[in-house]
């Protein structure tokens, strides 16, 4: 089995263009086979605001609306991805941009509501690893962004960590997959006010122990169990780790291990 | 060689959701294999005023400064297309949503300043036939928005007519190209008061001689000199027809001729 690289990039590194243009370069220059999934950042609420649209947002999370689902498939899928993909090719990666919807790649559905409704929410059903693969197998780099659809005709807001984390694991079917969740730190932190005090490697009893002695905590939950569910469903390695990981001479990062 | 069809559909059946459909399912039942590339439609417009901007406009063509450039790009590569994809997803037909940019596919110039400077258009230098045909030889089916890039980094307005044209001229190298620019009306009409009256054939002596006639003027003339350039430049079969023709047992329309 071949090695395939899949990284993943947050919203704070697409707000920044000189830092995003730095990772699109250490990118691009990352050997063999590689997908890049990136999140949305700030643009999608800006447009909203422009339009004289308030965003709406429940624990974090953006609820999504019908004018909110239009505006998050033009930034997202358009004005982000597309501009990224320019960039990878002005430093010849032969890169293709990338919904759920192409190649029918990622299908959802939208998330049953419980106790919020999160509107146009996308819950990952399936991935189609054999077209992704042909891509691949091309020496083509997709280039993900956070929307997915239903296969009936609706494009759907997703996770962009859970886009990786399901794409990572589809993929082991085929290929060695390296996962990378990039973030501003190093990796998880044993004390959030010391960022040299990176955890090397995380396996569940020491998560455990971390989270009971409220070490780790917040927005790192769900990050971290986001990782080690691809960990656990066959994904060769899974780091959380900074956008400088993807440099070949940095070795800094936290391991989720089994 | 194979048989490609390539099919241009207007910024008319974009805004027409019930056409566009019925458009798409015709698309999607066609055999063989096949390219759409379709226009932008009044749903930029829309944006740009949703933001208070007045859309600029010069004989007919957008001028594209910075913030239309990203609202061109949030609507046609974002909204447009991936709609478009999702629709075609849902009729079973394997599409995959492109700019220029993409694969490095359409790689164009920002256009030179003569008499009016229409901002970010980007005039085309050359297609990627190879990784085109890298897809199609998936049976991945191509759906081209009118965004381009210059390889540096910069997405380009593209006239959606021209971005068929120069595809079809670059893919004939690999296919027998059949090109099919579909409007509201069956084909070129000798008299505009009557849709009976398609000219089935045009060569170039008929096309001068009803251009002086002034029976052929204004939309038409750019639309057919573009459809001429692919005949004469190696494309197999040039139609100006109606979105009908998509149908297989629907003959109208106006074959371009030596």
């Amino acid at each position: 089995m071949k090695q395939l690289n899949i990284i993943k990039i947050g919203g704070n590194i697409i707000n920044n263009p000189a830092v995003l243009t730095e990772v699109l370069t250490d990118f691009s220059n990352m050997e063999g086979l590689k997908i890049l999934v990136h999140g949305g950042g700030r643009k999608a609420s800006q447009v909203l605001k422009s339009m004289g649209i308030e965003p709406k947002m429940i624990n974090g999370r953006r609820v999504t609306d019908e004018t909110t689902l239009e505006v998050v498939t033009m930034v997202y899928a358009g004005l982000i991805n597309k501009n990224v993909v320019a960039q990878l090719q002005a430093l010849d990666c032969m890169s293709i941009g990338m919904t759920g919807a192409d190649l029918n790649s990622i299908q959802s559905h939208k998330r049953i509501v419980k106790d919020i409704d999160y509107g146009f929410a996308g819950d990952i059903d399936k991935v189609n690893g054999k077209a992704i693969s042909a891509l691949l197998s091309a020496n083509f780099t997709p280039v993900f962004c956070s929307i997915t659809h239903n296969k009936n005709g609706l494009l759907l807001n997703t996770n962009a960590d859970t886009i990786a984390s399901t794409l990572a694991v589809a993929l082991s079917d085929f290929y060695k997959v390296s996962l990378k969740f990039c973030f501003e730190k190093d990796g998880v932190l044993l004390d959030v006010t010391d960022d040299s005090s990176v955890i090397v490697e995380l396996d569940k009893a020491k998560y455990a122990t971390y989270k009971n002695e409220n070490k780790i905590f917040d927005g790192m939950l769900p990050k971290i169990d986001n990782a080690f569910d691809a960990l656990n469903a066959g994904v060769q390695e899974v780091f959380i780790c900074s956008t400088n990981a993807l440099k070949a001479d940095y070795f800094k990062g936290t391991a989720l291990v089994h």
